[in-house]
């Protein structure tokens, strides 16, 4: 009742895998494979969620939808066209008053880096990050995780090659980060005006290490109208840097395709390639909800 | 978990009445009072469902939802204004995702008709249509069925009018194909340039036939601003094609009104007729509910 | 079947506390907080409602969506924006037809005030009304009244002062009738510009009273874009009629501060006192959804 009280155990919060030890991101990814299985109850009948999108999204909120439901648990529907938001009222406040009114959990996507500083702070109920602006996505990155995991059962010295569009990529950095960590080798393949030095990556050409990577982790052009119209035309785009037709043919055996998606057809992938036998895009989607029932499952103190 | 896998069985979408058998439609609207008279179970618990209304509607989403809740289905919510559909995502791509996280059918109102060509073809959960565009809207037709055969008990020799804007109707062109497959007598009654020849009804004076009638079936004036406004006022829409206060006294003893709703008041009807004795347009609403749950159990496979 | 039946008892619905005895009004603040102290079953499985907000909302929506789910109620999402409204259907066509497909409850905000008189007289099933327009905030008012309740056990001859924006507001008006009725001795602080004669409160300066109310009840400033620049700087209205941190000191003992929240921090109310010890603004909240499962146990014929 009192909404100031000081709490007894720390609120888990999910931002940035960054601040996650290795040995809770590999429980993490283990626990999404158990849900996968149907080896984990849904523990959380009567828990209440609210999901705050303030940036578009098919994927991430509809998986963490899903996720909810297979825990059992209620959506409060939030409708950022049509909340107090548009009033003026601070997302702190917003978020208070969802406290206040009992929701359990709040997943958050919102357009400004690191967001959920104030909130992490102040708030009595976990704040699961789905997305700030151009920090971090740590939920597709979790579920990238299962997916590689999955297919090889370790990261260890896997070779990966992050393609594309990485300096408005929320995806790029915190995947090159926490696969480094997890012992996998990185490398990047971008155009030069979409480098960032600052992620510490080796820049190669694609064709050049195509044979061997074990993951071609390809990136949404982000800002192809008011960027890409200067710089690359579409085909260009594909040809040069993108996955095509007869660049799939030259990949290593076992070698796997991964896309955040929504995918531009025929500009980082040729759409053709889209359901091939290496792609694990619509896994990865699948995989996101065994991921997110993870995430919601530590948030809510559940026991694996 | 191969998202590509061959089906065994067929998927079974609901996307028109023309191609299903007259048997399968009396099974679907027999199916449908038996669920109004609450003697199915509600089979679905823990089954999945989208609704992807790219048009707007109260009462075919409204009715989906009302009809998914009562076979305790759970709804993933899908809102196309803050989808990816915004950056650009196919349709099918959207659709698949969904499968991909697992959801069971999805319900799709577009304005493109035949819309689900594609879909039909690649997706392995069934697509129940909502309205594509200027082509059909056959749950609201399922609907008229069965407010019809609740009715007269048959649809032979039955003496159909339906009556108002022909050409831009989705309901017309199904309703008239179908009450002609299952035996009634169906004629047209409407402003020569709202009239379409291809429908293959005869065309009749809306006073000529009033007394024989045991349907009169009333359209929406679709497109009352930009067209009619050239045409006619609405009081001579309504003085000419309406039923009005007047008209109904001479309607034929049991014979009843339909409409598929939204009306405009004063225009295709009076408003006072609304809610007269012989009006069954709310019944009609309540109807399709039940409709929609046949619709649904036929999808997921329900014994009857 | 006959959705022209005759009641035969009366529909409860829930649209001003001015109709309420105040046998009733205490009947429901006692009832919210045995539901507060988890005293009372959840006894509305299977029922549905459809709340409809033609205007924006966070609290009211929200914890509306949360007092259903805690009575096991099942929401049918009704979202104004792509509903058949903006093909020009009227409110009670569209209410009509909630009730065709068999929701057992409306909750609705709409802009028009007295919005409801005609849903009122037709309806069969229940209007909550979660604000009409510059008219009444009812539901908001409950909650008041509980959290007054909560803390004082009474209300007779509690001193009251309701500060800010009585003319635009429409919680402003329906507290003050009530809490007068209930005992309590209640007066207005505000601009001359925003004070409301018929209310029938005295005029006082907040400086003069501070010392002596048991409640703060401070208002929204509703229109300050178009308002509050011509009469007075944010800076101007906090100093002279908001209550500052100074102003906090002076509060006798054990008297509370409310305000129904969206706050503007530092006009209203200084941001830093949102959570002090005397503020009840978060608390409000919460009881706000044990007061509105009390309306909907009222108006679905819940025994207590």
């Amino acid at each position: 009742m009192n909404t100031m009280q000081t709490n007894v155990k720390p609120v888990k919060h999910f931002v940035s895998l960054d601040t996650l030890s290795l040995e809770e991101i590999m429980s993490m990814i283990e626990e999404s494979l158990r849900y996968k299985q149907g080896d984990l109850p849904p523990l959380f009948d009567g828990k209440t969620v609210a999901n705050l999108f303030f940036e578009n999204s098919t994927r991430t909120k509809n998986s963490f939808q899903m996720a909810e439901r297979h825990l059992n648990m209620q959506e409060i529907p939030f409708d950022v066209t049509t909340s107090s938001v548009t009033k003026g009222e601070t997302l702190y406040d917003t978020c208070k008053t969802l406290e206040a009114i009992g929701v359990d959990a709040l997943v958050i996507r919102h357009p400004e880096a690191g967001y959920y500083h104030e909130l992490v702070e102040k708030l009595n109920i976990p704040v699961l990050n789905g997305g700030d602006g151009s920090g971090e996505h740590p939920s597709q990155s979790l579920l990238d995780l299962v997916t590689i995991f999955e297919e090889f059962g370790t990261f260890q010295g896997l070779n990966v090659a992050i393609c594309g569009d990485l300096v408005h990529s929320r995806v790029a950095r915190s995947n090159a980060s926490v696969l480094k960590r997890l012992g996998a080798n990185v490398v990047g393949c971008s155009p030069a005006s979409w480098w960032d030095d600052s992620m510490g990556l080796e820049r190669k050409e694609l064709d050049d290490i195509l044979g061997e990577c074990d993951v071609i982790m390809l990136l949404r052009v982000q800002h192809e109208r008011h960027i890409m119209g200067d710089v690359f035309s579409k085909e260009a785009y594909h040809t040069q840097f993108g996955l095509t037709v007869e660049r799939v043919e030259r990949m290593k055996a076992g070698a796997i395709i991964m896309h955040p998606a929504p995918v531009n057809r025929d500009v980082e992938i040729a759409g053709s390639l889209i359901e091939h036998e290496r792609s694990r895009i619509f896994p990865q989607m699948k995989n996101g909800v065994y991921a997110r029932m993870s995430i919601l499952n530590r948030a809510l103190g559940g026991q694996q």
